[in-house]
C-alpha cells in the first residue's frame, strides 16, 4: 500500500498547514530541499493556526489577574477561557480542573509533589523519563517492561494486589510510547488501579496530539501534555483532573498569585494564606500566550477531527512499515509486536551502523531532520536494542557499544512526500552507503567538510 | 517641568515601539482611545523587535539538543547563544551558570530548592511574595521595613551578625520595589553579606526592564528576572549566577534532559546520574521561543542604552510627581522618601477613592490600564496604607477596609501620551468625580452599563 494510494481514500486529509513548510536547508551534497521534520515526537512545528492566534492575540497582551486596564481583562478572560476550551478538549470531568505548567515534565512533577502522605507509586519501566523520574521521596514500584497489552494489565494487577489497599497509590502510565509509538491500554490500566484503590495519571504527552483524550471515557484520574508536542511550542503544557490531592498540597510554587493573604505575625514571622483553586500552583505571572497557544490547538486538532488524523497517521505509519518491510537491515523496536496500533513514531536500529551516523546522513543528505539516541527513555531503549546501548563509538564503526536507536516521527502536518523521502532515503542509504564522509565531534557524528567520501 | 519639556533634553529618546502600541480600546463614555498601557510592573507588552525576531525565528522552531536534522542543530544554537546573551545582559562572571526558568519566581523557587542543608536566609518584609515565600523548610529571617537606603544595609548587617557565621546563608532582596519602584543599595547590601558570610540573590524583575544590572559590579551571587517584564512575555524566566549550590542540588525537576543516565538495578530499583551542568535544573523540553525571545529583549535594551532609557523614564516619573504635586488627595507611597531614586513604579491611593472604583474609572473613562491592589507584597502595602488593607469595599465608599493602593508603571515603551493622559485623568478623577456609574462586583468595580451617572 504506498502512501498515494491511502491519500486517495475519502476519510484522508491533507496535512494542516505549519510554520516551517516551506524551510529550505542545504545539503552537504550541493544545493538544498524542503526541510522534512520527522522528529515530531521531540517537538512539533505550530499549526499555522496556533501561530495566527497568537500574532493576533500579541498587540492585545496585556497583564492578567488583578490589571484593572481593558486588555488586562481581556488578557484574563483569554487565559480563563483558554482553561476551559483544554477542559473541553480532554472531555473533562465536572470539578476537574486545568492546571497550566510548563511541559509534561513539569505537570507530573507537580502531582509528584501533591501526593499525598505515604503514597505509592507504580510505574512501568518503559515510560519516559518524566514519567519515571518524578516521584522523589515516596516508594516506587518499577514493573518490567510487558510483551502486550494485556500482560501490561497483569503486571499492574499483581504489583498493586501486594500493596496495602488502604494507603494512596498512584499509577503513572503513557497513553503512547515516545519510543515505539505504542498505544496503552489506558482504560484496562485505569480500571486496574481503580479497582485496587489506586489512581492514575495519564502522560499524554505523545497521545494528546495523535488521539481524542477522554479523561472522562478513559476514566483516569489526571492528565498531563505538552504544547510543544501539541503543535503549540510557546512553553505551556498542562495538568489536568482531579482537584482534591492538589487543593490540599503544598503550593507548587511558592510565590505571588497562589498566595491569597500574607502578614507578618506579632512574633516577626510571616503567615500565609494560599489559594485552594488552580492559583495555589501557578504562582508568578501565568505565561497567557503560552496557554492560548495550547487553548488554540485543541481547538484545531478538534475542529480537523481525530477520527481523519490518526486515519491519515496511520496510513503515514503503513507507509513507512511497508516501504521498508523487504530491508532486512532495518529492524523496528517493539514491545507488543509489529502490527500493534499505534501513533506516528517508530524506532529502528540499522544493521551495520552507529545510529547516529545513519542520523546524521539522513540530515546532511535529504534535508530530514529525525533524533538518535535513547530518547529519555533509557531503561526501555536498553531492553529494546541490547544492554550497552548508549554508549559513544565512531561514526564509522557499527560496534554494540555506539547501538542507539533511530527515531521518526510524525504527526497532522506531515505532508506524504517527507514520508515519501524518508523510506527513500533508508532504502538508498543501506544500499549504496553515504555519499558523504562523516566525523565524530562530541560523542556525534557530523559531515567531515574536508573531505569527500 | 512638563514631559515635552524633558523630552527635548538630548540624552533623552522616543519610546522604543511595542506591540499594541496602536490599539483602540472602547471608553464607556462613548467612543474609543489608543490604549495606556501603564501595567509595565505586572508585566511588559512585548518589544516589536521582540516579535520580529520570535516572528522570524518560528519557521525554523525545531527540536532541541538531540535532534540530529538541520533546524534541530539551529535551534539549539540559537537556544545556547540565547544563554550567552543574557549573560553579557547581566555581566556574568566567568563560571556562573544561565538557567532558562519561567519567571522569576520560579527561579526563586529553584534556588530556593538548592539551598544547602542549614541554610538560613534573610529577607525584608517589604518584598515581593516572590522573594518572601520560596524559602519553604528553612529558617528564615524577616527583617523590618527600612526607613532609608542606609538603615536597610544597617538592619541587614544586624541580623547577620547575630547568625552562626559558619553555616551557610542566604540574603535575597530587590533590586527596584515592585511597590515603590525604589531602588535597594544592592551592592552595599552585597558587601554586608558577604562581610558576614552570606549570599546575595537579587530580584531584579523591576529593576532590569528599567536599569543596567552588573552581577560582577554589584556583586551578588544570583539574579532573577522575568521575560515577561522585560517585554519578553513568552513564558521565560532567568536564574544567573554561581553554580556551586546548584551543581550539587536536587535537580528542580526530574526527567528527561535532566537525566545524564537511567538503568535498571538488579534489585528491581532504577538508578539515576543527573547531569552537573545547567541541563541539571532545565528537565523537560526547553521553551526555545521563550528563551529566544528574552535574548532579543536583552540586545534590544543594550543597543537602546540603559542610560538613555533611564533618563527617559526619570522623566516620566517626574511628569507624573510634578503633574500631581499640587492635588492634595492624591498620597504616593515610599519607604526611603518621595525623591528616592526610582524606576517607572509608583503606588498612590486617593483620598476619598477605593482604589478599584478609581482604577476602574481610569480604564473606562481614559482608557488608561493601572493596577489596584496589594501587588503581591501585603506587609509592605500594609505598612504604607494601613494594617486594613485588602479588604474588600462597596466602589463608592472609600472606607477605610477598602483602602487599596492603584500602581501606574511605565518603561521603554511608553510614549510621553500615556503619562500626560495619566496624569490629567487623576486631576480630573478628583476634581470632578467619575463620570460613570460603577458597581462592585465579585470585589471589584465595573462600570454599571444598565445607569450612567
Amino acid at each position: 500500500m504506498s502512501v498515494s494510494a491511502v491519500a486517495a481514500a475519502p476519510t484522508v486529509r491533507a496535512p494542516l498547514p505549519v510554520l516551517g513548510r516551506d524551510v529550505a536547508v542545504p545539503l552537504v551534497t550541493g544545493g538544498e530541499v524542503t526541510y522534512a521534520a520527522l522528529d515530531y515526537a521531540a517537538s512539533a512545528p505550530a499549526l499555522q493556526r496556533v501561530w495566527d492566534d497568537v500574532a493576533a492575540y500579541a498587540p492585545y497582551y496585556g497583564s492578567v489577574h488583578r490589571g484593572a486596564g481593558y486588555l488586562s481583562q481581556l488578557s484574563t478572560d483569554l487565559f480563563e477561557n483558554a482553561r476551559r476550551t483544554v477542559a473541553e478538549f480532554l472531555d473533562c470531568r465536572s470539578g476537574d480542573q486545568v492546571v497550566f505548567t510548563r511541559s509534561t515534565t513539569d505537570s507530573l512533577n507537580l502531582l509528584a509533589a501533591a501526593l499525598p502522605e505515604g503514597c505509592e507509586v507504580f510505574v512501568f519501566e518503559t515510560e519516559h523519563h518524566a514519567s519515571l523520574l518524578p516521584w522523589r521521596g515516596v516508594r516506587v514500584t518499577y514493573l518490567d517492561a510487558p510483551g502486550s497489552p494485556a500482560q501490561a494489565v497483569a503486571t499492574l494487577e499483581r504489583a498493586l494486589a501486594d500493596r496495602d489497599p488502604y494507603g494512596p497509590a498512584l499509577v503513572c502510565v503513557t497513553g503512547a510510547s515516545n519510543v515505539t509509538g505504542e498505544l496503552w491500554p489506558v482504560r484496562e490500566l485505569a480500571a486496574a488501579a481503580h479497582a485496587h484503590g489506586a489512581r492514575i495519571v495519564l502522560d499524554a504527552a505523545q497521545l494528546a496530539p495523535h488521539r481524542a483524550v477522554s479523561v472522562r471515557d478513559l476514566d483516569v484520574d489526571w492528565v498531563a501534555f505538552s504544547g510543544h508536542k501539541l503543535y503549540a511550542p510557546f512553553g505551556s503544557g498542562v495538568l489536568a483532573g482531579r482537584a482534591d490531592w492538589l487543593r490540599v498540597a503544598e503550593p507548587y510554587l511558592a510565590g505571588g498569585g497562589a498566595s491569597r493573604k500574607v502578614a507578618r505575625r506579632a512574633d516577626g514571622g510571616v503567615d500565609v494564606e494560599w489559594h485552594d483553586g488552580v492559583a495555589r500552583h501557578e504562582a508568578g505571572s501565568p505565561n497567557v500566550i503560552g496557554a492560548h497557544a495550547v487553548a488554540s490547538a485543541c481547538t484545531a486538532l478538534a475542529e480537523a477531527g481525530f477520527d481523519a488524523l490518526a486515519a491519515r497517521e496511520d496510513a503515514l505509519v503503513s507507509a513507512v512499515r511497508e516501504g521498508l518491510a523487504d530491508v532486512a537491515e532495518v529492524r523496528f523496536l517493539s514491545l507488543f509486536g509489529d502490527d500493534a496500533p499505534r501513533v506516528g513514531v517508530l524506532s529502528f536500529v540499522v544493521d551495520g551502523w552507529n545510529s547516529s551516523h545513519f542520523s546524521a546522513a539522513l540530515s546532511a543528505e535529504y534535508g530530514i531532520g529525525v533524533r538518535d539516541g535513547l530518547f529519555c527513555a533509557h531503561p526501555l531503549v536498553r531492553r529494546l536494542v541490547g544492554s550497552e546501548a548508549g554508549g559513544q563509538g565512531e561514526c564509522g564503526a557499527p560496534d554494540a557499544g555506539s547501538l542507539n536507536a533511530i527515531r521518526v516521527s510524525f504527526g497532522a502536518g506531515t505532508p506524504d512526500e517527507h514520508v515519501e523521502r524518508f523510506v527513500r532515503a533508508v532504502r538508498e542509504l543501506v544500499r549504496d552507503g553515504a555519499r558523504w564522509t562523516y566525523r565524530t565531534v562530541e560523542g556525534r557524528c557530523v559531515p567531515d567538510t574536508s573531505a569527500r567520501a
